[in-house]
């Protein structure tokens, strides 16, 4: 049985939030925002990314499905008057990247929370980001525990499915696990590449890296020159996941340093015939870039 | 005084000597192909990559400039017949990544040659490779010596010029270690990544990270998932710069992991704030992908 189109409210209107006031509109929804600042209110109505918007969160109150699309850091400390805006027979659901600390924090603010993350992203971000159809093919992980409303997570998924997302669900630790790996600690990886050209002491070696960087560094670079508030988010709450994938990361760079050093070029090629062949891996699942040759 | 165009001989025929190929035509250029395999030969007439082709080194000797796009390990270590067949008089250049090497390589073998270094790829490689306008744009660095002859080098500025380089010279050694830093380095520090994930122990998190990852993971590892002979080419080499390469990136990468282990936030986001103003420094440049956002 299908989620059935009813009043949906999403609290923050950035490029997750925003995108599915135009998805769930399209579907049939009605959407009410709920935002921090009357000037992100008057934008989000001019770009019609909801029916309705306010800053008020008693503007939830008939709301039957609710989406926190906050930042991790508020949807970890929320305001307590959004808290007790959110109807007992609505259910909420968040956006977050993290999810274990989501769990713990909503767990007991929420009867009817389910822990979900849409695997979808731009370079964009605020009020201006939101796009139709961000979460068509994309991966839409649900966390749910033994305390979780079976009803509650299949009213999520069916919306997750509406909007054309590739539904999934896991344990809470595995998914913060797996995406230390692929996105938070790669952020770190990336930046301390540039962080490394950067700090080249040589004023002509470090111009002409400069001059020569060439598509292959734009693209390594480039998760590691994003949002900084974004990669402190993922690393505060995330840590133990990311400090363990760091430490996997470390010492899977020695093995290939260590080839360097031995010269053992035989070695270093099996492992990078190795890493040459783990990439379309990555690639090809509903998540990947798959039309990448 | 421009360069007119003469007779051009370019040794291999893969991206780059494809390449030139069909730009040097375009110029004017009366252009004479030389690779190993007849198959090939065939394959460069049929998509008019040259004039004429051959497989044999003496198809060389009226030419007035030589273009050597041969791999790197063949460069270092050039066929004598190759060598041979070289007329004296001829302007003779090469398009390898590395330079200290290759000038040490060729400064006995040849008195008019110029270590020069087009930065231009893309993900092909192979006589079906070449496309017109590679080099537009792009930046092509030569790195003479006190030994380089002046004209020599200046005909093959012209040519840079005539394809739409962006002329640059440098000493081979700041060249070497510029391209360390941000090509043949991070090579390695993209392959670690692939590794560290597919080295992940347990397979629901393994599982997890192929299907969550995205865009931002294809990226930071596509380069770390590229050709593997022309990987262990530059570490091999370049050995030298690679390794102090990865050594300032070791440090860099555990300033970073200092900073999540002792859970120091702000400086963090003071780190991250740094790579994400350093980044545009490397995309503005004539090498850099400047249609970014």
């Amino acid at each position: 049985m299908a989620v059935q189109p009813g009043r949906v409210g999403i609290v923050g209107l950035g490029l997750i939030g925003g995108s599915l006031g135009l998805d769930l509109q399209a579907q049939g929804w009605t959407v009410q925002g709920l935002v921090h600042r009357q000037i992100t209110a008057d934008r989000a109505m001019a770009r019609r990314l909801v029916g309705t918007v306010s800053t008020d969160p008693r503007c939830l109150a008939d709301c039957d499905v609710v989406i926190l699309a906050l930042p991790i850091p508020l949807l970890l400390n929320p305001p307590d008057e959004l808290v007790a805006a959110l109807p007992a027979s609505a259910v909420v659901t968040d956006v977050g990247s993290v999810k274990q600390p989501v769990l713990e924090a909503w767990r007991q603010r929420h009867p009817r929370f389910v822990a979900s993350h849409p695997m979808a992203g731009t370079a964009q971000a605020g009020v201006d980001a939101g796009v139709l159809n961000l979460f068509r093919g994309r991966p839409w992980i649900a966390t749910p525990d033994a305390q979780t409303d079976p009803i509650a997570l299949d009213q999520v998924r069916d919306l997750a499915l509406s909007v054309g997302g590739h539904w999934l669900t896991s344990n809470a630790s595995q998914h913060d696990q797996a995406v230390a790996l692929i996105s938070h600690m790669p952020v770190l990886v990336s930046a301390a590449l540039l962080r490394a050209v950067g700090d080249e002491r040589d004023p002509e070696i470090r111009q002409l890296a400069m001059v020569l960087a060439s598509s292959g560094f734009a693209d390594t670079s480039r998760v590691g020159g994003g949002n900084p508030q974004l990669g402190v988010a993922m690393a505060s709450t995330n840590r133990d996941a990311v400090l363990r994938g760091l430490a996997a990361y470390r010492w899977s760079l020695e093995q290939l340093e260590d080839a360097v050093l031995q010269q053992n070029w035989s070695q270093l090629e099996l492992e990078l015939l190795r890493t040459q062949t783990l990439r379309p891996d990555f690639l090809r699942a509903p998540g990947g870039v798959s039309s990448e040759s």
